[in-house]
């Protein structure tokens, strides 16, 4: 095995989905939805299988109808405006637009500063490129017990070496939602020490309090930022992988180089369905925000009542908990033995962090689930106190 | 843009397929069929989506389906006993699951031999791996005017420092099909060197003039051996992009380490249509094969009445040719105005090679086309002479 990949076993996500299958237990450890999306982009992909429209390769870039709606979705949402043949690209999931945006934008030796907790892939796409990562740990130690990014330590951590800012709002695992305060300091750090941003941004249309703010839309951000989203969080089709990578058309360049090697092309009848998907009303998108709202005030009161310490996201599908008030120490430990104590599957954020201590207690549930689904978990959870 | 990359612009295979959209030339370019794969399979892949089965993430080796589908095949084509739960492992594509292969087994400083010319992403993923391509140049010296592959050439490539094989049977772009002979040839060597081997092996079902002999069927290469095919050229849906690795588990895993962080999972609906594709009858296979040698046969006469030295291809969906007879000496320069010539596209091989003098003169069409589209390029071409 590559040596590079070595400290990356089997990412947590498949290990618990394992697990709850295995058990039988509730799976509040990956985040998918147990709810299918609308059926009108169901059957908008069962109309491109039967008219033969992407059951061949399809462009590179993607199919000019997904890009065009990727394009319109940014200038309807934020204003911006993005150029779809030059500055859109379609890949397989958001988690090959990170692959590919690091493999083609980090040389080895280069630092890549991102957010802890982190999806793991980021830290596995940076050691396959062969930079080095550099941690800014967000706490809990906002004013209302939710997770905070600390801008002084994130403006310590850049040096000579650092080559890009890897980003992630809303953030996963924490629900972290950067403010356009914080963002502003951030793309003046990026402009003053001349960085380029790599922002994840699945979660964009899952914002409970505040305002999504995409970064490339601040000041001097629009060419040096590589943004990523994808529909499977925002049409609830993850099993679909569509996912897309917007940037000045250099970036982009780069990006698709890069990808072009990993998957070449993206599947193609998907890409039809999300095009319409983008261009839903509004009313889609705001039912979404207000049921998994509700959903997560369902879990973090039932998580509350439970006797876990919960740390209320402002956004994406999951709550970070401390199970220290539960007289436990090591999420990792608490997460491997609660199927079987009580029939649910969570995820320990230790897995997210380099520092070990960091992270240690805290344990990340999934909200994307049924309401039955989400009150039968909570109902076992109290068994725990 | 990561210096790795840096002499992997646009895949020839974007640049030609843009080129014909743009031309309207017809696309002997990229190897794709342009009539979509059986109506029970597409339907298949109705069903799945309608029922929900892989609109949610899958689990990340692949649904157990297709799993155990893909072992089925290999038992019931050639033998082999691939255990479903640890020796298959789905991709998004055999490309994914090259760059997977490749990411996870060579290290910075390997030597990756692999057979010259070469489909491109092989040497962009041994680039991105930090390792180094040493190539075994085909040349087209067979007795019948085909390619073939020197063996003392391969065993004289083999270095201290030779990390793995990177073979490709039956061969894109030259149509060879190594013979069983040649194959235990190889083997022995891998053996003998201790090598790792991945094959591609996605045109498996295409060979026209002998047999396809997987390279992990032969002794000693089980445990040595990662095998890559994918649904697209069998079936004839290449833009759903489902491929696999079936590997020793030790080595498996090494590939799926790889492959999560590249894109998690693959397009789950896709997965279970594929699973019912693999266990259509052995005549569906055979009128696939037959159909491709009737297009084979149709294309090459009409090359070769248009003036192109045609070499006889044994397998897959492409005809090399060498333009030399038609009085060019540069197959880049004659792709690029062939559009414009006569309204065709075809593909250089000479980007497939590292030596810029092998391959120089030769283009490379496909025949995975309709028989009318068929003509009508032959005639056109015609016109050259
Ligand atoms: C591949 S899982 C992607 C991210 C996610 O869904 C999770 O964090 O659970
Ligand atoms: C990505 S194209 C894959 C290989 C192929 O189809 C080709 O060589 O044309």
């Amino acid at each position: 095995l590559n040596p590079r990949l070595a400290e990356f076993g089997t990412t947590i996500f498949a290990e618990m989905s394992a697990l709850a299958q295995r058990t039988g237990a509730i799976n509040l450890g990956q985040g998918f939805p147990d709810t299918d999306g609308p059926e009108e982009i169901r059957e908008a992909a069962v109309r491109a299988l039967r008219e033969g429209r992407g059951n061949q390769y399809p462009p590179g870039p993607g199919v000019p109808e997904l890009r065009a709606a990727v394009s319109e979705h940014q200038r309807r949402f934020y204003g911006l405006d993005v150029d779809p043949d030059t500055e859109v690209l379609v890949t397989a999931g958001a988690t090959e637009a990170i692959a590919a945006a690091l493999l083609a934008l980090v040389a080895p030796g280069d630092e890549v500063v991102a957010l802890e907790p982190y999806y793991d892939s980021y830290a596995a796409c940076v050691a396959l490129a062969g930079g080095t990562r550099v941690p800014v740990t967000l706490r809990p130690d906002g004013p209302d017990g939710g997770f905070r990014l600390d801008l002084d330590e994130l403006r310590a951590a850049v040096t000579d070496r650092t080559r890009l800012l890897l980003l992630n709002t809303p953030h996963n695992p924490t629900g972290t939602v950067l403010t356009r305060a914080e963002l502003t300091a951030v793309a003046e750090l990026a402009c003053e020490r001349d960085l380029l941003v790599v922002t994840d941004e699945v979660y964009e249309h899952l914002v409970f309090e505040g305002e999504h703010v995409p970064i490339a839309s601040l000041p001097g951000m629009h060419d040096r930022t590589v943004t990523i989203s994808s529909s499977g969080k925002t049409f609830s089709f993850t099993g679909w992988k569509v996912g897309w990578v917007t940037a000045h058309p250099e970036l982009l360049t780069a990006v698709r180089s890069a990808k072009q090697y990993l998957t070449f092309v993206s599947a193609g009848p998907f890409q039809y369905a999300i095009a319409e998907a983008l261009a839903l009303p509004d009313t889609y998108f705001t039912a979404l925000r207000e049921d998994l709202r509700a959903k997560r005030d369902l879990l973090a009161a039932g998580l509350a009542d439970a006797g876990f310490t919960v740390h209320p996201p402002r956004g994406t599908y999951f709550i970070t908990t401390d199970v220290r008030a539960l007289g436990e120490r090591d999420g990792f430990a608490f997460c491997r033995s609660l199927p079987e104590r009580c029939g649910v599957v969570a995820v320990p954020n230790a897995v997210f962090h380099d520092d070990p201590e960091a992270g240690r207690s805290q344990v990340r549930f999934a909200f994307c689930k049924r309401e039955a689904v989400l009150r039968e978990a909570t109902d076992r959870l109290r068994a725990l106190a």
